[in-house]
């Protein structure tokens, strides 16, 4: 019986990562992290995701604010809004919170070790990263190195696999449509969060829905969250 | 004006990390991990000492029992008694919390990012680490690494100081007090707490304090400890 823990937050990415594990392992296990995110949305599109997969656990993990800095993801800074892909900020996004992935890899890998799981995935991705220094595939690597030699003296030990990491958003949707089938995708994707300002269905204008709308329109699939948005506007 | 952060428990261990860092360093802070811990003494003692060697800020930060497994420092098995320090068992401790020192690390990260630090001070020490991965100078190495390239795309941009990393618990003792001199170290050593079942002044028979007894022994120092620990038999 094969067995792997997803990083699930219940967006698009994660949501993929998790239907891909389902694929390839027997019993699937996930685990959430509410780190004082703006939004309870996130949580709740995470749960709908885990009950849909039907996957063998599902583990929300709270930890308040533990971690600091000027994001308006865990801070009450202004949050950008934009009109068209080529108006977002270059460089590190002001979305950037220091050691957010270092944190959720490190307690994803606690559980995984008491669950007896040595392959993790995440939806960690570098092609459109936004400046997110630990969204490279050269930091997953060292993370993985450090957790592995800090668990269990082996650098190896566990594997933490990123099917997304140099795909664009583009790509990761036909990836995603491709492994899920037309029927499911639509209802597994109607399930997902990705709007940073906590609007259901996305508002259409902050850094994740620009990106995600983007992704859609170019890989010629229609988003089931467009007809949420329609619908409430 | 060179700054420094220490990762403060309120053991003999930090707190000689931290008088080090107040030698090497013109400002140094603390941050101290409240993660569930079977004792507030720990936390108390950590402020004191915070206090005693006037550091310009000490921060603790409370996250729940984010970490999962059998230790009994996370949970209510059993915490095992020695009487001498041949008793103890060898391989993994117990007490090993998988994950510990990579959450610390990371959170300490995140308050140096913050407060535009980039020396940071752990009592981490292989030499008589009971097993722990974690304690080891090729994990921190590889930590060093990971927090680097994710915080920064940078593997250099932090540097961890463990300046107990290759000493036993005696020459440890002689190093703190010959950093600290005879009067302060009597002072401030009095102010730390090392046993894992949470008795001030030590129950001398925890895999804790039988370490810490045997390193003053063998350093031939007096710890002021003994004095609270005689005064409460």
């Amino acid at each position: 019986m094969s067995k792997a823990l997803v990083i699930l937050s219940g967006g698009q990415d994660s949501t993929t990562c998790a239907a891909i594990a389902c694929q390839q392992f027997d019993e699937v296990h996930a685990v959430t992290f509410d780190y004082g995110q703006r939004h309870a949305i996130e949580i709740e599109s995470a749960e709908a995701v885990a009950r849909s997969l039907n996957l063998a656990s599902h583990e929300i993990i709270s930890m308040g604010r533990v971690l600091k800095g000027s994001s308006p993801l865990v801070s009450d800074t202004h949050l950008g809004t934009y009109d068209k892909p080529d108006q977002l900020p270059g460089g590190v996004e002001p979305t950037f919170v220091p050691g957010r992935n270092l944190l959720f890899m490190t307690i994803a890998a606690n559980r995984a070790a008491v669950l007896g799981i040595r392959d993790i995935f995440t939806g960690l991705c570098q092609e459109d990263f936004g400046g997110y220094h630990d969204c490279r595939a050269v930091f997953v690597a060292a993370m993985q190195t450090a957790i592995g030699e800090g668990f269990y003296g082996d650098p190896d030990y566990f594997t933490f696999h990123t099917p997304l990491m140099n795909l664009n958003k583009a790509d990761s949707v036909k990836l995603a449509f491709e492994t899920i089938g037309s029927d499911d995708f639509n209802h597994l994707f109607s399930l997902t969060h990705t709007c940073y300002a906590g609007v259901k269905g996305g508002c259409g204008r902050c850094h994740a829905c620009i990106l995600r709308d983007r992704g859609f329109h170019e890989a010629g699939v229609d988003d089931p969250l467009w007809q949420l948005r329609a619908i409430a506007a």
